[in-house]
């Protein structure tokens, strides 16, 4: 019934947006309180992680919720690559402590396990239940959770803006999430002040996602493409490009092309930074509203399988491919073999990155947007290729087994993939320069 | 104490932006009832005009809100320009039926019917309460309203993504408003086949309206430049240009400058019409979070004392100014006048819109910001400014005491403006070619 516009279409005719309510600007986490008071919340279930947890944007936090006499019950234990396990311990506390509300003040991790904890504290089920098909059982959230207000600080994951909660299962070593727009937090608190402290390696690595966030979003299959299931008000978050998306992700471009490597390479460049962390902003309601493809895909397999890299500057030791780097290092390889799909799209992308395209023509698109983007992951010190963090050819055809089952990204891509095609990807991601 | 961060400056160091979930595509009016259900609405009250009643989209909206199981009341006696009287008749409408969910289908004029009989019979109060000061209480909404769907029907208003319901307030023979995030329509569903029959001027007069909402949101007083007042939680949706309102205004803009025209000569354009609708969109989310100013604030007076000027092609034959054509009559004489305050914004305005501004100097933003106005205003059939609805000399100061009430905007404008800057404004308004 409701559907009968689309008969006759292969693809759907519309588009749907939601974005949280944003708040930007230097100064605005002592804001959190008060907000905290507007939106009824009494008792207040605080996630952070034990890094986070010792800085004073924590303390400032705390402290605006005191002030405006919010309850606050802190849980400082969100897992940097939460797990199905972390995710639960987060989910018990919730359930026990049973807060009106929630506050995440961290990078994507701990916005993730706040929105897992609202998640299953508010609608109760087995814990597959809610996860993404074919590894979950992919069930719609029942109702709203309670409200969530998401703290940003990394200008990275965009996290604060989606209703995506990506995690390790452990049983299958591979990356898998929860999406729904109820996941969605309630407001955004997004203070630069948060960024002037971090290392240059994470400013790296996570304005690389932000980057290939909107790039993603941009070379999207377009909404029109996508195959109509189901009822229109479940229509998913990966719809493919539409007119909001491109806006935000050309935007997101445009910036990281004026702005990341002076983010990167000087920590004391505060409009930089600032820069870039509306830039991160933008490219997550644009990528919460159209969905990533391949490079992200591609890249939940290069963090699972991780022989024994471990990036400089990032706490502890153990093995691990920080989340930007494992996706922009397959988005050369990527970019090259989808411009054909769309190579004015392809050259927009990279002129708004800042290439020279003057001269280009349709079949330059690939070449254009691919050495661009090794050009500034070579300026801001990512390594050359999946080489350079322990891959070789013979794991290719093992990381296209972990990838495939990322099949609500792979769906969004522009083209159709398989297994050989990825393993071949890889390949091709092996080296750059 | 969360304002603590402000201290030392003179103006905001945040802004905050909200947006309503938007599904814009032809034939996305049939997943209203899909959408109500979705919402949790059993039972709800459908607003719409007598016009808008006998159209068949009104038709696809019941039967798709029936087959969705939802039990609807209709309400089809919103009146054109909402009075204070006809608000409270639709109050009374809605506390009598006691709807758990509201749809409105029609032009700006019934939205806000739906939002102000949402508001009255959600948090009941004397009718001043809640209405902008200094001719109202100004009070602050106390708690969330039912939920709206909001389908626009002309691609002019915005009201679908604002907090805000505008109305004649018939003692004071003066427009004026209440403005709350609260009033903002939970969804917003914009369809451009609403737009197939709509006869010329009628796109014109909307489309200068949009043109308006995103010039004067891109030339509002910079967000920073806001004194704070307050709880940032109570961050007014006046707030001014910001990043966020930018990018939707640049955007709306340009699609004006290329579709504008073409909707206006050629019904059959669809293209065009599409584009001008989801520019409505944007420029309506942009002054949403950033404010309308001069131009706006001068129109209420315009349409407020109108004498005998009745539109070509409007229904009925009372003396009226349409709503958009009030507003951008006032334009090329306001901007020539904020230009010096932002010449390069100004400039990038005009540019966007497709003037050619290659050789001009800052000195000439207002004088080529102004010039292509007109050049748009001629092209789709505007009246020669103010004289051209029957306005004259002897009328400027009338029309300055009708505007002066509209601090909430004259106070979002990039400068400061006092009663006499706005009968000499309107009188360089009474003639442009």
């Amino acid at each position: 019934m409701s559907c009968c516009h689309h008969s006759g279409l292969d693809g759907d005719t519309a588009f749907t947006v939601d974005a949280s309510r944003v708040t930007f600007g230097r100064g605005c986490l002592a804001e959190v309180g008060d907000r905290a008071a507007a939106l009824g919340i009494h008792r207040v279930a605080l996630f952070s992680d034990p890094t986070v947890a010792t800085l004073e944007i924590f303390d400032t936090v705390q402290r605006s919720l005191r002030e405006a006499g919010v309850e606050v019950v802190s849980y400082p234990d969100a897992r940097v690559e939460p797990t199905d396990e972390s995710f639960k311990q987060a989910a018990a506390f919730a359930t026990d402590v049973n807060p009106d509300g929630y506050v995440s003040v961290g990078g994507g991790s701990v916005i993730d396990t706040a929105k897992a904890a609202n998640l299953y504290a508010s609608h109760p089920a087995d814990f597959l239940e809610y996860v993404n098909a074919p590894v979950g059982a992919g069930a719609a959230v029942p109702g709203p959770l309670r409200p969530h207000i998401a703290c940003p600080t990394t200008s990275g994951t965009g996290s604060e803006v989606t209703g995506i909660a990506i995690f390790d299962l452990l049983a299958m070593a591979a990356k898998t999430g929860i999406a729904s727009p109820a996941l969605r937090p309630t407001e955004a608190l997004v203070d630069p002040d948060c960024t002037d402290t971090l290392p240059a390696s994470v400013v790296a690595c996570s304005g690389l996602d932000v980057l290939s966030h909107a790039l993603e979003s941009y070379t999207a299959r377009p909404y029109r493409r996508r195959a109509v299931t189901g009822r229109p008000s479940r229509r998913p978050m990966s719809q493919g490009a539409n007119p909001w998306s491109d806006l935000g992700s050309l935007e997101a471009l445009r910036l990281l092309g004026r702005y990341l490597e002076r983010a990167v390479t000087d920590a004391a460049d505060r409009e930089a930074r600032e820069q870039v962390m509306w830039a991160a902003t933008l490219a997550g309601i644009a990528f919460g509203n159209a969905g990533v493809h391949i490079p992200h895909a591609m890249a939940y397999a290069v963090a699972g399988q991780v022989h024994d890299f471990h990036p400089p500057e990032y706490p502890g030791d153990e093995p691990m491919v920080p989340h930007g780097m494992s996706v922009v290092l397959n988005a050369p390889a990527a970019f090259r073999l989808t411009a054909p799909t769309d190579p004015v799209r392809h050259l927009e992308a990279a002129r708004q990155l800042g290439a020279d395209a003057a001269d280009a023509g349709p079949e330059d698109a690939g070449t254009v947007l691919a050495e661009h983007l090794i050009r500034i992951m070579r300026a801001v010190g990512m390594p050359n290729g999946l080489a350079g963090v322990g891959y070789s050819e013979t794991d290719a055809a093992a990381l296209a087994d972990g990838a495939w089952p990322q099949q609500r990204l792979l769906n969004n891509a522009p083209i159709d993939v398989d297994k050989a095609w990825l393993a071949d990807t890889f390949r091709r991601a092996l080296n750059y320069w």
